[in-house]
């Protein structure tokens, strides 16, 4: 199964645009002009002869040129028909954004629109689902405003999301948080491709660092599981798995239609496979940066250097509690620390600069961990609030985070002025974070990937 | 004890102001003129006539003027000398903000401070503390510039910190996301004045409607007890605990020199006086703001709210995990909804509006929940990308909230557009949170705090 026409189609062509601009065809139709798509759009309405310029077609099959990608959003009494439509027209690759399928307990039609997809090797996303956005290639048919949910800019994380809402939200704080995505996938029902083939193909996408995932319930077990042993031997996978309780399997069949499953047996196969299982929404979020943007760690001997107190106590129980290491400073480093720190430093683990540390002790204290081989990880915790961390912090943090020898992770807890030196250590290429026990538990993720 | 005085001091004096503006006593005296502070300010340095058009007084008791509160920030060797000083001018408030005491091994000198205070009446915050800020009298003793440390909006939120950092970020991203605070106390070594005392005074303070505190050790065990069975009668008591690994227990000696004691008798101690223990400081984050702004509910049966199935079935998830229930919508409740409702709306918890649904289907939601006694708290999420929703959802939800019938907590998981509206919506009293983890965790101690 070949997916690339779905993210780098050459044309497009978008069923039932309806001149509404509040109307799901409608949405789609203008974000894909207003995306900065290069290829050729097409839209298909019999009852109107044009839409913002762009001429109307009856059927699809009046359109003369070869249509890569044909999206489907006619009301669900129509799909069908539409889906002849676009055989007869040999299209082979189709979104159908459409809902009211087995969601709502409409299993006939959905099996009469997977036998037909089978019988004729026409490849589909959805039904029920967004379907793709390419931030490389700007295909995009999320049918939600662009004003309302910002697209993030080119990355290298990937995420294939059962629910449309949990995908693209994450996408629009991602946006806004300027974290990079690569492609997004809403497949909802999976009737035809499902979250495996999906993962499949991110596995050689050469702009895929990590592949993220929300899943309900997974179509077929032995395909998962053989794909997803493929995937994390190229690349990390997170998976948050929603429905993990009796409560809110009801939930899940009426959602998508899915079979959530017992928990603990999507555990084991999570394990078994290597694929990294997040359990919040904002563990999707932390992880996936750390893991695209850090090297492997060796081992998980973490070293902490801070300049202040309480933060080296609350990230050490986090480590502790994470079940990483406490790493011991060499001797040699110890010597060199002694040597140029103040007389009341405390030279150990976590390594507490002090109020009055400044930037140089903060470039001599990574330098020396960095040719530490008893330290794996280093997390500097730099609170920029103090008089003598001087800004150009940021420059001493980078430059020593481009040897790529080890990780480096730098958590920073603040309000707008720590915000704004935070946001250059991200452009930068450095990981951040706001609270240190989410950095540990970003780091465990790491750790656990690299282990692998 | 009353210490009043630290926090509506008409006079302040400053031991110990360099006329170098990155020195300790410097910052804390510019930042007193700066905060708008009402009283008068007094700075003592011998070796200069004046700093910023202040007079410099060469000793404290050459003050005519009396003095509510001195601020002691002069080198350790020069600390008791000083103190000395205070007392023959009869200053009974006193802040000492130096460090090199008991966390480096120099007990007998903190000995010698804690006998002289006792034998001389004087209260004392610190040692090796930031000292008080008061955002309604705005006396701030923080020694960290205004524009790298903002300090937060007036509110109902006080922290007692034994930690300045902790606190102190804690305080800068308050400012940063509009949270109000009332009173901020880091208090160091806790020579003499201790977390119980602080504790005790918020009890009475009208402006404090929550009490946070970041401990690592409590000086005395049974006073603690008492005071916090006390406070937790009156208002919810969250408590960060540093130091309850092994591991931790070296660094909070250099820290505060506190003991940091046994994991599982402070769990316990909290658990028997009805403090809620909070684990990560994002929590201590999320659960006061909601303590501060939510009516107490009558149970812990939650409706969910949604027009994003996935989220559904997470929050569902979530409020498993956290030992809460989902409410089950009674029999009237059921008909509204299904007459008005899409056919297709499945009418049950969660209740999923659909992607299509739009501000009235939301207002109609609430407001039935609300009149249904089966149900004690209502958790809306509302994913405002949907084109449907319209911006007034912040009035209907605001309107619905004001009638304070019942918790009513909302999610809005976005970018910059979802932000301006979850703004809006913080502004009017509706506590939000972008994450559903987040908000039923929080939910959680909102519910803990209520069965008290």
């Amino acid at each position: 199964m070949n997916l690339d026409k779905f993210f780098k189609a050459k044309s497009i062509a978008i069923v039932g645009v309806s001149q509404n601009p509040s109307k799901v065809g409608h949405v789609i139709f203008r974000n894909l002009i207003d995306s900065g798509y290069k290829g050729d759009i097409f839209i298909i309405n019999p009852n109107t002869k044009e839409i913002l310029g762009y001429k109307s077609y009856k059927k699809i099959y009046d359109i003369k040129n070869e249509i890569d990608l044909a999206v489907i959003a006619v009301p669900v009494d129509l799909v069908f028909q539409v889906l002849e439509d676009c055989n007869k027209k040999r299209v082979k690759n189709i979104i159908i954004v459409t809902s009211g399928f087995k969601e709502i307990g409409n299993y006939q039609l959905e099996n009469k629109i997977r036998n037909f997809l089978i019988q004729n090797k026409i490849d589909m996303i959805g039904v029920n689902c967004l379907g793709v956005l390419d931030t490389y290639t700007n295909v995009d048919t999320l049918f939600l405003p662009r004003f309302r949910l910002k697209r993030p800019p080119k990355g290298g994380i990937s995420f294939i999301s059962q629910s449309g809402a949990v995908g693209s939200t994450i996408l629009d704080l991602a946006a806004k948080n300027d974290y990079g995505f690569s492609k997004f996938i809403s497949y909802g029902n999976a009737t035809q491709i499902d979250e495996s083939d999906l993962m499949d193909y991110l596995i050689n996408d050469k702009q895929t660092k990590v592949i993220c995932m929300y899943i309900e319930g997974v179509v077929d077990g032995k395909k998962f599981i053989e794909t997803a042993k493929k995937a994390t031997r190229k690349k990390p996978v997170l998976v948050l798995k929603g429905g993990i309780t009796e409560e809110s399997n009801t939930a899940t069949i009426s959602h998508t239609g899915s079979l959530a499953g017992d928990a603990a047996i999507y555990k084991g196969v999570f394990k078994q496979t290597g694929i990294i299982q997040v359990s919040t929404m904002e563990e999707i979020f932390d992880y996936s940066k750390l893991l695209e943007n850090s090297i492997k760690p060796k081992g998980r001997r973490i070293q902490v250097i801070t300049n202040g107190g309480g933060f080296g106590i609350i990230t050490t129980d986090s480590i502790i509690k994470n079940d990483l290491v406490l790493a011991e400073l060499s001797d040699s480093s110890k010597k060199i620390l002694k040597k140029n720190f103040p007389p009341i430093a405390q030279i150990h683990n976590p390594l507490d600069l002090l109020g009055d540390a400044n930037t140089e002790r903060y470039k001599l204290a990574i330098e020396t961990c960095m040719n530490d081989s008893n330290i794996d990880i280093i997390l500097v915790i730099a609170l920029l609030q103090t008089p003598l961390v001087t800004v150009d912090i940021v420059d001493v943090i980078t430059e020593l985070n481009d040897i790529k020898k080890k990780p480096i992770i730098v958590v920073c807890t603040g309000g707008n002025f720590t915000q704004v030196l935070k946001d250059s250590l991200e452009e930068n290429g450095v990981p951040t974070f706001t609270f240190p026990e989410n950095a540990v538990k970003s780091i465990k993720s790491l750790v656990d990937y690299a282990r692998k």
